[in-house]
Formats: structure tokens, sequence, C-alpha cells
């Protein structure tokens, strides 16, 4: 498919093969070199570099960066000493017959160049011009590489999901408003003055009644929205990969889920060893200090709540204590542990605990000296430190205490150096709470009814079956059938088995506080979905974006989507959004009062 | 994968190799008979049927129409001369050794069940309750096949885009509002009060900037959104398959375009001959009176303008005159003639002038004794028509006279049963003029600039190259590098080379009346883009949900798409667009004054 209009090839098609042959390419200039009259210049297309030489210096003379051109010319083989064993093409190059300039270029505001790829990316401006221009930071070789990578991602979830009798479907998106937990995007109706369709946050109510209209297994890669606070790494328009599937146990969803991310991963070239490991919500909050553990290193979280019973010391008095080591830590200059205050406060703890263990054996730290003899004995021990290691500590409420320690394990690997972007821990995350306290002050979410208690996952995830009878009794201890998939940290995605009997999602949203009424307005098109023969169903859902980083291992998910909003939601490219005319408001129906009819 | 928790087989997977096997199988009560105290159950899934015998009355008893159970049974042959050979599996049943009622079902509004399938589709209720109850239509097996279709079309176009190596890419949907013609759904954007997002009539802009950012070849299947007025058969949103190449001319799009759609009717067992005809704009218009022509039948319009010169006719006395003929038609009784005048007028038509030509060779019908003797003489070889034929007139401004004979051509094929779903007559319509006037009375787009002229396709379409020097000199015949895609007398897509020079752009705009201050402001992103080096590039969009319904072989668009919605752009399912409160209202920020800052 290399044949078009304006080439016979793509730059990189341009092998050994053709030498003697007349190709036409066609490309930007991505660089220009003069030597003793004659110019060179590194041709870039889709597919990458190849050289261009230009004898004639009144052709060569108007070329700039970025200019795009067409070249027919004949392929030779560079002079000896000239190849470039670092480009695909890098034998050959095009003696130009005939340059046709197709696009002129003004200056650049920044550089996008090939030859600029492996120097630093601190050559780069901020983000803020490259989201202004972002038809030219998506020249940048490794911007394609991740938008491409994406694509592939795409691909590789679709066949594996096909393979797998999955039957893509695409819901609306101007639906009515559900109460799904965060903030809807609102769409004033115009031929219905006064009435509002809501963006979705998820597919989630459609694709349940997709279930109960016979579909059995459903899959779509979704836009959702959610209006929410400016955050660093969310965007106002995200992507989901939503799967549901009928007469499905937890077990089915994340057995077909596996498949999925395997295809996915390989895309990527990298092998995922199956099936992936499982942690409940306890273990990981216990070990790892986080329902979305980092399982790239070990490090776990020590408790020592029992070995402190007895402590004189204040501070650990406390309902939980718990350490984790820092390998190697013993040594650190005092400032830097003054550091790790400041940034435990920055967290909302008082500070940081800690002890060295020091190289000849020596127990130093200002902890220390507020041990029983007996502690200090133990403590090697207790926390599996060695000698040359730092140890912390956290004390105080079980949660708050282990989110903590979480923080400061993944702190500790980061400044070993050990997240490293290309080797991936997968793992579920699995028995979680049925419901959380509504005032979790970790929530970001808008409290969805009016109860003390609020949906872990969301207000249509299943009870445990030994649930099924008491979750409304003992809301605190209920457990659900849900879990997330966890990489590197991040919750990649999550899912559930869902209520499909009317009976049981009323009592759910009892304890939830919504009321009858407000449930049977909000959502009583689902609840009389479920009177007319529901089958069981369960699913899940990925972060599409957030995988995607993952597997690029970029640093932002800005940099998986083409045309990301900034901070605020607002698209420098474009300008969006932007005021709009009286006459358009007008049309909107906004200012429309029932009372003026 | 058919094993899940519910069932070791689907349905149809249970065959004659199972005989002596026990299975367990899940889905829908489809029809319960009962004979001598034995049930027999048509149980239903995904994949179709399979017939349960249940023994056990107290376990039959309970069972109705559209329960979901599952059911654990020994399969066995069925009795010799009960097979029912319109079955998969008709040679077999399940003898159930245990059922389980999953989930219970109210009396239905109306009936789902297979066996309906093949009788009259008259005995389903109007559409406004198959849409109240939509997550029931869906569970018919017509619905579940056009749903399906239309999944594994989608599943057909990625794969040839991507053999032809294009990327698929997401574009925002939270855009700014861009002249496209048709009106914007508008966002509220609540952090920047005072300010909304447009959702996308497509991502024409979008992906124009991602040639200009080096992706050569995109491919999007796309939400696009349109507020327009109530129209039987469009949608607020809807979807298109979006498609953009750098380097390529329109040849080279059409090339690209032939093998999806080869793919997309392989997908439904259909083979498409490739290269796909080619008819031009005014040739279109002269021969079949339409921009979209049905090329399943012939019977081209005959143009008598220079037959009817000199004519007596006062009504033929006209810029144009054209006939169209009526196989057969001479001997239908005169009041069906009387009904064609009526059809006329509806159409805006003053009525339908005809003539027959009786099996005995005489001339009869109102016109004929107005014309000459002369006219009368050759009129049957003048208009092709044989004894028995009819033939209707059209006389007045050549467009709309066209437009007149190009709906009575395919009305008379309608009468004639030559319109079968199942051929597709697939044509591109090429040579289109780049402009067209403003007042045009077909137009339902709301004018975007202030001139005279207004674009035939958008504000971004090439004109053709012996026009780009002169194209703003004479507006009125400039010609475009456009094209349409045309199936069975719908328009299936269309496209175009794009502008990719700032220079002609301006010339443009300025052709359709847009200030250059206004340019600017709307998409001055664009022109600026173009500033750094934009490639020459072109492209395509299908209309998909049209796409879809011609390919299923439905009457509506409605049919192809999950979730529809119905008139005035509401979702008789969920009740969107609905009222907000107050303290959405609020927050959406629509009522912020900034005087009030």
């Amino acid at each position: 498919m290399s044949h078009s209009a304006y080439r016979t090839h793509y730059a990189t098609e341009v092998s050994e093969a053709e030498i003697g042959n007349t190709v036409t390419v066609s490309g930007w200039v991505d660089r220009r070199r003069d030597h003793g009259g004659v110019a060179f210049i590194d041709l870039r297309d889709m597919t990458g570099l190849v050289q261009v030489v230009i004898y004639d210096e009144e052709v060569a003379r108007p070329l700039r960066s970025e200019y795009v051109v067409q070249v027919e010319g004949e392929v030779r083989a560079r002079p000896e000493g000239n190849e470039n064993t670092h480009l695909a093409t890098g034998k050959i190059e095009i003696v130009a017959q005939k340059v046709t300039i197709l696009s002129k270029s003004d200056a650049l505001p920044f550089q996008v160049s090939t030859a600029l790829e492996n120097e630093s990316e601190n050559k780069l401006p901020g983000e803020d011009v490259r989201l202004r221009y972002r038809y030219l930071d998506l020249r940048r070789p490794s911007m394609q590489r991740s938008i491409r990578l994406r694509a592939k991602m795409s691909k590789a979830a679709r066949a594996a999901l096909d393979d797998m009798d999955f039957c893509e479907i695409e819901t609306p998106t101007l639906i009515k408003s559900t109460p799904e937990g965060a903030r809807d995007f609102l769409v004033p109706a115009r031929l219905v003055p006064g009435s509002w369709y809501a963006l979705p946050q998820s597919p989630q109510l459609l694709k349940q009644l997709l279930m109960v209209g016979g579909i059995e297994k459903y899959y779509q890669i979704a836009r959702c929205y959610r209006d929410e606070d400016f955050r660093a790494d969310r965007q106002p328009e995200f992507t989901q990969l939503d799967i549901e599937m009928s007469y499905a146990s937890q077990d089915d969803v994340m057995a077909m889920a596996e498949q999925v991310i395997a295809s996915v991963w390989q895309s990527a070239g990298y092998e995922v060893k199956l099936p992936l490991p499982r942690i409940t919500w306890h273990d990981a909050m216990d070990k790892y200090g986080s329902d979305k553990p980092d399982l790239r290193f070990g490090n776990e979280i020590v408790e020592l709540t029992d070995y402190f019973t007895n402590t004189p010391f204040r501070v650990f008095q406390a309902p939980y204590v718990g350490a984790v080591v820092y390998e190697g830590g013993a040594s650190l200059p005092r400032r830097q542990f003054d550091a790790w205050q400041e940034w435990a406060k920055q967290r909302g703890a008082k500070g940081l605990a800690y002890v060295q263990f020091t190289e000849d054996g020596e127990l130093k730290g200002p902890v220390a000296k507020n041990l029983s003899d007996e502690e200090r004995e133990g403590l090697k021990a207790a926390t599996h430190a060695k000698d040359g290691d730092a140890v912390f500590f956290a004390a105080g409420s079980r949660e708050s205490s282990q989110l903590l320690l979480g923080a400061v394990r993944v702190e500790i690997a980061s400044r070993q150096g050990l997240l490293k972007p290309d080797e991936f821990a997968l793992t579920w995350v699995v028995d979680f709470p049925l419901f959380k306290p509504t005032d979790d002050p970790d929530d970001d979410d808008v409290a969805v009814g009016h109860s003390k208690w609020t949906s872990m996952h969301h207000p249509f995830t299943m009870p445990s079956a030994d649930w099924i009878e008491r979750f409304d009794q003992d809301p605190e201890h209920a457990m659900s059938d849900s879990y997330d998939i966890v990489c590197n940290g991040e919750e990649m995605g999550g899912g559930s088995v869902r209520i499909h009997r009317d009976d049981i999602q009323d009592r759910v949203l009892k304890v939830l506080g919504i009321a009858p009424e407000e449930a049977k307005e909000k959502f009583g098109f689902l609840l009389e979905a479920f009177k007319y023969g529901a089958p069981p169903h369960a699913g899940i859902a990925f972060g599409w974006d957030r995988t995607a980083q993952i597997l690029a291992g970029v640093d932002s998910i800005r940099d998986v989507i083409a045309f990301p909003k900034s901070g605020g939601g607002q698209d420098a490219l474009t300008g969006a959004p932007a005021p709009i005319s009286d006459d358009q408001r007008k049309e909107t129906g906004v200012d429309f009062d029932p009372d003026d009819e």
C-alpha cells in the first residue's frame, strides 16, 4: 500500500534491493546538512527516515526544516564509510532528480526532528507549548510510538474478545444523568426546553440492559466523561474498555480479562504469564499499604502492633504500628531523614519515625532511645532488617498508617531505581468490602445516597454469596464479588458481579440511603428491566488511557492521548471551551421558562 | 469459551455428539408446550434454541415465558418423527435432571419468542413500545441479527484498514464549536464559567490536524452529533467511519475505500466486484434525477427539452422537459394516475403529466391531445417506450424537474418490486461542484458564511486542479475534488481532497463570506497549523448507521442501533432528556454572570 499519487515507496521501504531504481518518496525535511555544496536531507515519513542527496544548489537552497517535499531520484549505495548503522535505510541514499515543495513551514516554535530523539527530552518546551502546537508535538517519534502503540493495544484487545465471541456494541452518550458517584457533564436538549442530557460516566447501566436484552457478551471501547475538579492526571473525557458477560461468575470474568491482557501485552512484545496472581484487599492493605499495590518489588510492610503491646514509647501505644525497611538506608545523611519528615507531612502525617541499624550493629535514630531494652534487642529480627538498613515506622489508625507506609515503600523503591517502566507486575485485588463509610476523606466522589454508607465500587455490585441474606444488617463487614486489576501500583481496571434481581438491588439502595421514589426516578428503568427475566451477569472495565500509559511506559496519560486537555479542562490548541453567541445560547433552551409559555 | 459457572454448552453446541452425556445450559424459556403431563421447553441463548424435556410436573409448573433457567440434563436423540429440521439442535433434546430458576419474568408487554420470528412482524407493537422496552426488543432474533451484523461490519472495516497500515486514533468529543453546517450540541464548562464545549459534528478538523501531525493514515469509528430538528431517519448522535490519508489523491482514497467496502460486504456474505462504477454528479442528475442514484434498476430519465423545442403545449415550453417510462403502466386504472398526481403534489410539484401507449398502439392520456401531430408520432421512439407502457413527464427548471423524475423513477421501481434489499448497487458519484447557492431550499444546513455561496461538501474541500487559480472568480461553475459513495439510492458516505494550504483556505472562506477575524476565531488553529508544513491529504467518512442499515436490509437506522432515540431526541426507555436539579444547574455555570464576580 505504499503507492499513492505522491510516492512509490515509504522512506524505510527504500532498501538495498532498490539500488539503481528510480523511486519517489514524500515527507518532511527532518534535518538538512550541507557539505561541499551538496545538501543531505533526512526525509521523514510515518515509517522513518531516508537520506536524500541534492547536488543542485538552486534546488536545495529553499529547503528548510519541516518543509513537505516530494523527491524523485535514483537509489544508490552510500559511499563506503558513510553508512549509518543506526538507520534502517543507512546503507543507501536517494540522489534527487526532481524535488517538489508540497508545503512550506515557518520557523518552528520547537524542534521535532528525529535527530533530537535520543538527546535529552529536556530540550522540549513546557507541556503548555507542546499542547498549543500539538500537531507538531505529534510528529516527534516518541509521541508517534505511544499513539501507535495505543492503536495496537485496541486491536489486540478486540481480537481477543472477538475470539471469545464478544459482540461490540455502541451505547448512546446522550443519556440520562445516573448516580455513579462523580459529577455529570450536562447537555441542554433544545427540542425539549428545560431538559438536559448527561454524558455517561460509564456505560454501566446500558451494558446491564444489554445483558437483559440477550447480548450475553458485550464489549466497547467507550468514551466516558466525568466533570471533576482538576487533578494532575485526569481528563474530563477518557476511554474505557468496557466488557460485560451474562451467566458469568467472578472467575469467568477474570479468566476472560486475563486473555485480553495477555493479548494486549503481546502486541507490545511482552509475554504475560497466566493466571495472574490474586491478593485480597485486606492482604494488599496489610502488606503493601495500598489497594493497588506495586508488586515489581517486595519489601512488605511489617506489622508491629503486637510487638509494641507494652511499649513505653507513647507514640507506639496505638491501635496499629507498622514498619518498612529501607535497605542500605542507615548510612543516609541526617538531612535526607529530615527531608523524609517533610515528605510525610505533605501526606498529612505528623512525621516519620525511624531507626538506623548501622553497619557495625548499632541501633541509632530518634526512636531508638524511646524503646525498652527488650524492644531494641529484638527490633532487627522483628522488622527483618539487616545491619546497614534504616526502618521507618507509622503508628495510629490501621488504615492511615498502612497508607503512609505503602507510600514510603514505593518512595524507597523509586529512590532505589526499582520502578522500571518496562517491567510489569500485574495482579488481581479481590474480596473488597461492599460498602465504605461516606465520610472517607480519600473519596473524591460525590456521595450517591444519604446514609453513612456508600458503595466501594458502585451501587450495582453484588454482595458475596454468603452476605446476600444479611449485608444490610452489617454493612460494615459485608463483602462483595468485585475485583480490581492492578499493574505497577496503578489501578488498570475493575469490575464486579452485578445485581440482577430487583429485590437485592432495592435493599442495596436502601443501605445507601436512596429512597424508593428517588431510585425509581433515577434508574427505575433498570429495576423494571430486572422484572422481565434478567440473566446473572458480571463485567469489568479497563481504564484504557491508564493501561496505555503503563504499557507505553510514559509518565502521563496525556502522552497516550492525541489531543488531551490541560488542567481545568482546557484545550490550548483550539481554545475550547469558549463563549457562545447569544443566538446559540438562546437555541440551547437553557433560559427557557415554562411560565413564559 | 462456552464453559462458565452457569453452563457447559451453549444451546446450539448441544449436538448429536453429546448424546448420552450430561450437559448444563442456561437461557430464557422461549416457548413451552405441554403434552401428556410432560413439559417441552425451548431454551434460548445467544446462539439459538435447544429443547429441554421436563418430566417432573412440580419442576415444570412454575416455568413461564422469559424466565431465566439453568438446566442440567442428559442429551438424548429425539424420538423418531419428532425431529425438527428447522433447528440446528433439532435431532436432540435434553432430559432435565435439575432445573434452577435464575430469574423470573412478569407477563411481557409483547412477545419476543423465536417461534414468532417467521410470522408476520405485524405482531409487533408500535415502535414506541419497542423502544420503551428495548431490552425485550433486543432479544428478538431479527434485532440480534442486525446488532451482531453491525459488530461484524466494524470488525471487517478495521481489518481492511489495519491491513493498509491505518492507525486508529480517538479524537476528543469536548471540542470547540466549528462551522460544519449544522447546529452543535453544547456543553457548559463548569470550570470555566460562561464557556462551553461543543460535541463534534465530525472529527473533520481534528483529523486534518492529525495529518499535519504526521499520522498519515488515520481512522476512527467516531461518535458524531448534530442538533437538528426532527427528521424521520436521523439521530442526534450517530456514528461515522472516519478516514483520512496524507499524500493521497482522490483515486487513492477511492481505491482504499473500495477495499473497506469489499471487506465489510464480505463479512455479511456478499461479494463486491471492484473497482466500483463511477458516475459524475451531472450524469447522476441527468439520468437518475438524484445525486445518490439507485442503480439496482435502469429506467433512465429521458431528456425531451430539444424534442419539445417548438411544442404548442404551454406546459412543455420550459427550460427543461424530461420523462420516465412506467413499463406496463398503460393499463393502470384512472384512479391510480389520479393518485400519482397527489403523490407529486406532496413533493411540491403541480402535478404529473403522463401519456399511455395502449397495447394496440394508441396514444392516450391528458397530455396527448395537447401535442402536435409530429410530437405524438415520434413520442414512443423519443421516450424509448413500448406499447403497454405509460410515460410520466416533468417540465420546468432543470433541477426541480430532474429531482421529481428521479423520485418517480424510484417509486415506479418500488411498485414493480425492483428494490430488493439484498441486492446492492454501489457507485461512486464524482465531479461535484465546489459551491452551491445558499438559498437552496433542499439545504437543511445552517448557512456557514454570509455570502450567496455555501460549500457543496464543506469549507475544507479542495477545488479541482484546474480551478485552483480561479474558483473565486466563478464560484458557480467551480468544481471540487470530492466524491460520494452511494448504495441503493442512499448516500453511504463521502469525502474530498482537503485544502492543505492556508492561502487556498483563505480564498475559499472569502467566497463563503467568512471574514478573516471570524475565520481566525473559529478555526484559526487549523489555518495556523497549515503554516508548519502540512502534507496534502484527503479522506472519506461513511455514515456507519446508514451503511449498517443498508447491509442489514432493514427499514430504519434505528434497527441497527442498540438504544436509538425517537423523534425529538427522546429516549423512551430511560426518560432522557430530563430536568436537572437546581444544584446541578448551578454547578454547570450556565447562569454565571461575570458582573457578579
